[in-house]
């Protein structure tokens, strides 16, 4: 694996594997890597010539007062896995060469960015979809590779794939999952012992809005509160929302019918975690 | 020339451009082509391998009660005007082909974008950017070439290009203008024979200023005084703006030093006209 922190360098060895007539897969990450991430880049590994990976904590997408002093950075440890993965590349630049002074320009999907997490969040995805935009540009994927944990943010970057007719085509894999449920996050480190044992809380709670809605309950506000139920008997959840919404518009609908993506984001302490299900309605 | 509507047969050729390693030169208009587009393309001609040409009147740069309808086309007279220039490829989507159903991504250049023409015709710079953008994306253009005439918007395109690191670097080509001084303009067959006689003073008032800064003046206000009694004299011209500012922030300095520029905006009857000057002060 070459390990590229300069952008020049990335250019060069873009177009020299595009001219070439290889396929270049990529997978963005912010490092502090686990499991959920090694098995996008697996997947990438299977379906491209070349792997990229990119590992850059992105400030742009952290807001005032979240975490972005914190979050944590590994890169040392990154490297081997990644190295085991058998990536061809690692693009790792420092902030000072990825943005420029006086760097002013923003890419943003307009209405998908401001529902569930953007409400809470502003400024989160804009963040998310110019950094991507630029990674896009620098690199010229095939394919890149998303993690359903964030499926808003998958769904809005492929908005913005479309909208601006990049190459890459987005391809979303299942969350990965420690053994009692937790969603596998880079996050999850700052749990204590009593906020980890706590936490799958969140994917029970999402299991039972799947349960009613897959017993027939087509009320939205009834399936939601079953969910609340769960999550109000488990006392260091401080809930930030839990909605069940179209996978498409991100709107909740009338009656639940269709393609559903049951999504959950909660406190633990100051720790802010985010889970989802996908359920279909035929 | 091949003519190309499709953004697919688009990116084929492109692709095979790149590989085979020639540059590929850029000129975007909105057509209504007059001799300063025909100067950016015979500049694009000389010094690329490959000549593209976009004609797309971009409706997400027109405001509500802007001029979007009854800009003018003229598709048939571009083609030849192309033709005899050399152009390899003519890129004219269909704006069904360039803006997909639900279009919802947009590219803007903070700071830079509200200032001078920005005040007045707000959300016109983030709908240049975006267009602007995904073109880059489409035709990865090695240089791409713009006027003089629009220079804020061509001082945002290159921040754009900048920050999000698009392979295309910007080459600003002077002001083509009448023998009388006006700047051509495809909305200039907009005017009256009476405003077309009048429309000439923009320029002699840019030049007023200017000359006063190198005769010498320092202060802002007064040269700037200058160019508006000069204005003042002309009935029919109703004042937008005119400003003395800086070239790279585009804000008006204490004291007239370095690289200026003198831009105006005006509109005889509904026909709204700009047109600028740089002055450089050692």
């Amino acid at each position: 694996m070459e390990l590229i922190t300069k952008i020049n360098k990335l250019k060069a060895v873009v177009r020299k594997t595009r001219c070439a007539g290889e396929q270049i897969g990529f997978v963005p990450t912010m490092g502090a890597l686990h499991e959920g991430h090694l098995t996008l880049v697996k997947r990438a590994r299977t379906v491209a010539d070349r792997v990229v990976v990119s590992i850059f904590v992105n400030p742009l997408q952290f807001g005032q007062g979240e975490d972005f002093d914190k979050y944590p950075r590994n890169l040392s440890h990154d490297l081997e896995l990644l190295t085991r993965c058998g990536v061809d590349y690692l693009f790792a630049p420092a902030a000072e060469e990825f943005y420029p002074k006086d760097f002013e320009t923003s890419v943003a999907v307009s209405d998908l960015s401001d529902k569930l997490c953007g409400k809470f969040r502003p400024g989160h995805f804009k963040g998310v979809t110019t950094v991507v935009a630029k990674l896009f540009a620098l690199v010229e994927p095939d394919i890149a590779f998303f993690g359903q944990k964030d499926a808003q943010q998958a769904l809005i970057l492929k908005r913005m794939a479309r909208d601006l007719r990049f190459q890459a085509r987005l391809q979303v894999c299942p969350t990965v999952r420690e053994e009692d449920g937790l969603a596998m996050s880079s996050r999850n480190v700052y749990l204590s012992p009593e906020q980890r044992r706590a936490a799958p809380v969140l994917y029970r709670a999402l299991g039972r809005a799947a349960g009613k809605i897959l017993e027939g309950e087509r009320q939205t506000a009834r399936a939601r509160q079953a969910a609340l139920d769960l999550l109000a008997a488990e006392p260091s959840i401080r809930l930030e929302y839990l909605e069940i919404v179209d996978t498409a518009t991100l709107e909740p609908p009338e009656l639940l019918r269709g393609h559903l993506l049951i999504a959950v984001a909660a406190y633990l302490g100051q720790t802010r975690l985010i889970d989802n299900l996908l359920v279909c309605v035929p």
